[in-house]
C-alpha cells in the first residue's frame, strides 16, 4: 500500500498521522490540501514547525513558557502577584486569560501527580511552588487543577504542602453546571459537586 | 491576546489553523504537543512540510501523483489498461485502490464540472480523456464521480462527449446503501437509488 502516493507525500502523511487527533484519512485530506497551496503556504507551515522552539523558554518563576526569563503576566505589575493560580498545563494559563476573569500570577504544574503512570511530587513543579509561596508575599493559592482523579490527588497534596503556611488560603474553582449546560444531560457527579458549591443569591 | 504564548508557537499555532479542519483550540493542543515532543519529531514534521513536493509529478497518462512520468498503476502490465475509471481526486484514486475491487486505470479529473465556482470543461482534465478514447482502445469508462450536483452535471457532460465513440461503455459505480449503514437512518434520496439499482439475488 505505501506505493499509493509518491515517497514525499506519504511520508508527510505519516507524519501528520503521529499528530494526537489526526486519523489516516485527516492526514491525507491536510497533504492533499497543501499540495494544491501556494508554496508560500507550504513554506511557512515548514519554518514554523522547524523555528517553533526559536526564543521559546519557561518563564523563571510560573513555568508558562515565555519570550523573556520572565512571562508576560509575571512581568506585569498590575497583576496581583499575591494570589497565585496553580494549574497543569501551559494551555490553560491560555484558556483562563482568555476569560479575563483572574487578576492574579500563575504557577504552571507541568502535569499531575500519577502514581499509576510513575509521575510523582518531584516530577512536577511543586518544589518551585512551595519556594514560591515561602519566599513571597501570597494570600491566597486558587487551585485550577481539573476534576479528574490525579487532579484531586494533586489537590490535595498541594493542600497538606501549604498547611504549615499561615496567612496562605488554598481555595478551588468552583465546579459545577458550564454555562448553558442543561441539568438533564449532567452527569451525576457534577450535578452533586453543583448542588455542594451553590452560593446565595444576591 | 497575541501576546499569550511565545511568538514562535503562536506562529505556529496560526499556520495549524488555517489548515482545513483544524480549529484554533485543535492547533494549540498540536503545538504543545509538537513543543514536548523529541526534537527528531519535530524536523521530521517541518522538513516532511517542506519537501512533501519533491520528485512529486502528475502521470503523464492519468493525472494521478507520481513519483515517475508514469504513476504505478499505468506502469502496471497487470493492469486493464482498456478499463479507465473516472475520479474527481488523486485521493479518490487512493481509496478504489485500498479496496482492491478494480483492476482497470484511472483517470483524474482534478475537479468537477461547476459553474457557480467558474469551473467549466477547460479546467478539468476532460480533454485528456477523451484523446485517450481516441487514440487507446478503451472498451469502458467507468464514472466513480461524487454523487453530488456538481458530480452528475460532470457525469452527464462526460457520457455525451464520449458517445461518438461506438464500443466504448460508459457505466456509473453504485449508489446505494453502504455496507454497515441501516435503512431507518438513510436519507430519501439513497433509498430511492437502492431501489432503483437493485439487482437479481444469484
Amino acid at each position: 500500500m505505501s506505493s499509493l502516493l509518491p515517497k514525499s507525500i506519504q511520508n508527510l502523511i505519516d507524519e501528520f498521522s503521529r499528530l494526537p487527533g489526526i486519523g489516516p484519512k485527516t492526514a491525507e485530506r491536510l497533504a492533499i490540501h497543501l499540495l494544491h497551496s501556494p508554496h508560500s503556504k507550504i513554506v511557512g507551515l515548514g519554518e514554523s514547525v522547524l523555528n517553533m522552539k526559536e526564543g521559546v523558554e519557561f518563564c523563571a518563576r510560573c513555568w508558562h513558557l515565555s519570550d523573556e526569563a520572565l512571562c508576560h503576566v509575571c512581568r506585569d505589575e498590575a497583576r496581583n502577584a499575591a494570589v497565585i493560580c496553580v494549574v497543569e498545563h501551559v494551555l490553560d494559563v491560555v484558556a483562563i486569560e482568555k476569560s479575563r476573569a483572574f487578576s492574579g500570577v500563575y504557577h504552571v504544574l507541568h502535569g499531575v501527580l500519577s502514581p499509576m503512570d510513575g509521575i510523582g511530587p518531584e516530577d512536577l513543579k511543586l518544589y518551585e511552588l512551595e519556594k514560591r509561596v515561602k519566599e513571597g508575599d501570597i494570600r491566597e493559592i486558587v487551585l485550577a487543577v481539573n476534576p479528574s482523579v490525579e487532579g484531586e490527588t494533586t489537590a490535595l497534596y498541594i493542600t497538606k504542602m501549604l498547611r504549615p503556611y499561615d496567612g496562605v488560603r488554598v481555595t478551588r474553582i468552583a465546579r459545577g453546571l458550564p454555562v448553558g449546560g442543561e441539568l438533564g444531560y449532567a452527569d451525576e457527579s457534577t450535578i452533586s459537586r453543583a448542588i455542594v458549591g451553590r452560593m446565595g443569591v444576591e
